[in-house]
């Protein structure tokens, strides 16, 4: 006998912007949910930066999937890897079991892409998950203590530091990592010459913040620029290791730490699926979002291919997300397919205090102090929690009026040094 | 020809509360401090089971010692582990080199001791370094998550958790477990009878609390049973197991956790000094604090076994370190030797919700919210840091007016599933 369930199952694959948005359009709906997530939390990946630069505690951006759907009822949720699925019973395969459901909705996200270069992926810092940027808030502050123990090692490129990759993410990271040595670390670190600290970012276009217009990346530059940062852009990074970061140009970068904010594709899931898939690993969607082949399926978000009104592949941008996931959980409550269009809302980058760009719908270009407010206010309002917001709201308030950054923590576990045990 | 420093050189080994006093009373003398500890923070340990409870975040509890000092021109830290000393040189010896000194601080702490009780060591979750506060909440969170995917777990203990240890600490534990699942999960698992989780204290003597009066040891048990806490005093556990806890009447509890609030023992430090130690690992100091056969050498709070006015050994609480740190750093800058002595501030235990016991000097005694708002008074003034008490302020509140928990978080680095690699 079949499992005939009261209304449709549909299953949403990833708590990011994409698969909530989805699970809140079909609040209300004849249907039950269920979010596979493998972290229990749902990850403000926009300010992950933050976290990694000690701007942000590691809690304020992240919040608990089950909490935000303490009022839809028929939202639950599983925490579990998703590793394959059966097409022929529509069942999910998880690393611990199975799920059955009558409308998949595919929002994995997107992972690093290293293309392939020499020891970028053993090396490199991504910034995905939380846990990334804990990992880089690690390595950075460890750098200084290594260098403030050991000077010598100043000159072997310990606070030597390649990010990789000009978009918005590489111009964030880089701008927080200097107001991060300028403002704090050169009060910590007394001993140390802290001017001795590089940050080099690395982009393989002329320019930096490629989708923005050229005045918008002239204003990057010229800020990153001032901050100290040496902006290399017609450069590109061809091998690392733990110490060393070579250029195309032929450079040899002493550097032990590499950021990589170049590449992304498509979470692998789409391989394990075995769907049709388009450039950087994203799966080929309909019009309407619906998977190749299976009806009852949708990809939204950074791991779909979704196609823009000039035909262009549309960004990996949370409002692409949000805006495709609210499209494909319409598509499952109504009885007509109907094609899903984007509606850009413009797109930002923070460089620093004050420092911003801007560009809205309706040719409006913001830069410096009103880029930056229109940027923190957006960031706020968009996250989820009024909690996160909050914390968030006052340690932004915080760093501003004081020049801290409170969590420069080194986190992780005890590793006890052998005589110890 | 020898290093001749300008001013004399301490060396503070531990940045807990007796380190960071010691190191604060010398400000302004003639000394160059280094504190030197295997984390870039201090912790606020009195908070760490509020961490482990998903109340507080991480960084709520953890201040960065560079940040404590930045006003204090005399002090420098050194992130490292000590791993032993050269008496005959005056030289500390670090994991990554080596430290003189003119006179020696050690604060190094407490750690969990296990009594040889099979299987407390390997599966028992202590609770004094932050990443113990993290993996036990990881861990509780994820006995909700397992058991919600697959209920049939209930019956096998994945929701039975085992608090061992009577005193302050398993009292905290076990009443802040109870206050999470009742306030929180039970809305978070909607599917799953969170009613059939079981918190059950285990404590050897026939009363909680021990060294508290009889009224607060009955209302300390009052509270907890009322709140769901089975509690089991008389009562020892002799063999622990991943998913079974054996007690000393013959009891075998299924349960997938054990968090041991037990046993406390000094720093092993203490052995790789070749000092002698007394009870507990601690070390034997004089009257002064002075090492036996170190003149120069002072060991202070939990660390040192200092005896008091009644020739008992003092216990290992916070104001203890405080008060032997200042008496340490005024040993070394004054020219006469002068003996500690103790003043004894009372001392607290919260159970939950209004619910804590006081026992102040003069033979003041509270219990229920009296005693909760000074516990909460006390905390606050004394967390390090106008934004870590802010931040704890604000959390403090947000969870009594929600029955919140925001950090419910389960943050720790991704193991990719085996068919995604």
């Amino acid at each position: 006998v079949p499992d005939v369930p009261d209304v449709a199952r549909v299953v949403i694959i990833g708590a990011g912007f994409g698969g909530l948005a989805a699970a809140k359009e079909l609040d209300g709906a004849p249907v039950q949910v269920t979010i596979v997530d493998r972290h229990n939390y749902h990850t403000f990946q926009p300010l992950l930066y933050q976290v990694a630069t000690a701007g942000l505690n590691a809690a304020d951006v992240a919040y608990a999937v089950r909490g935000i759907f303490h009022k839809q009822r028929n939202v639950s949720f599983r925490q579990a890897d998703v590793t394959g699925v059966d097409w022929s019973t529509n069942t999910l395969v998880l690393d611990d079991g199975t799920l059955p459901f009558d409308h998949l909705v595919v929002a994995a996200g997107p992972t690093a892409a290293y293309f392939g270069i020499d020891g970028a992926d053993e090396h490199g810092f991504p910034l995905y998950v939380l846990t990334d940027a804990i990992a880089l808030r690690n390595h950075v502050l460890e750098r200084f203590e290594e260098a403030d123990a050991d000077p010598s090692l100043i000159d072997d490129g310990a606070l030597c530091f390649v990010v990789v990759g000009g978009g918005p993410t590489g111009v964030e990271v880089a701008g927080a990592l200097s107001e991060l040595f300028a403002m704090v670390l050169r009060k910590d670190f007394r001993m140390l010459d802290v001017s001795k600290a590089r940050i080099v970012l690395v982009e393989m276009a002329d320019v930096l913040l490629q989708p923005f217009s050229s005045p918008s990346q002239r204003h990057a530059r010229e800020r990153l620029t001032d901050m100290g940062v040496e902006v290399r852009t017609g450069e590109a990074v061809v091998r690392v290791t733990p110490t060393r970061v070579e250029l195309k140009s032929g450079e040899e970068l002493a550097s032990h730490t590499l950021v990589w904010a170049a590449g992304v594709r498509a979470n692998p899931l789409a391989d394990a699926f075995g769907v049709a898939t388009s450039r950087a690993g994203r799966i080929v969607v309909g019009p309407d979002l619906r998977i190749e082949d299976h009806d009852n399926a949708f990809a939204i978000g950074d791991i779909a291919a979704i196609t823009g009104p000039d035909g262009e592949l549309l960004p990996m941008l949370a409002p692409v997300a949000i805006q495709s996931g609210k499209h494909a959980a319409r598509e499952i409550v109504r009885p007509h397919r109907n094609p899903f269009r984007y509606r850009d809302k413009g797109t930002m980058a923070t460089i620093g205090r004050r420092a911003a760009v801007a560009e809205l719908p309706l040719h409006i270009r913001l830069s410096g102090t009103p880029a930056w407010m229109a940027w923190l206010g957006l960031h706020l309002v968009t996250l989820a929690g009024f909690r996160n917001r909050l914390s968030v709201f006052l340690n932004w308030a915080w760093n501003y009026l004081t020049w801290d950054r409170g969590p420069r923590l080194i986190i992780k576990p005890d590793q006890p040094s052998p005589p110890r045990e």
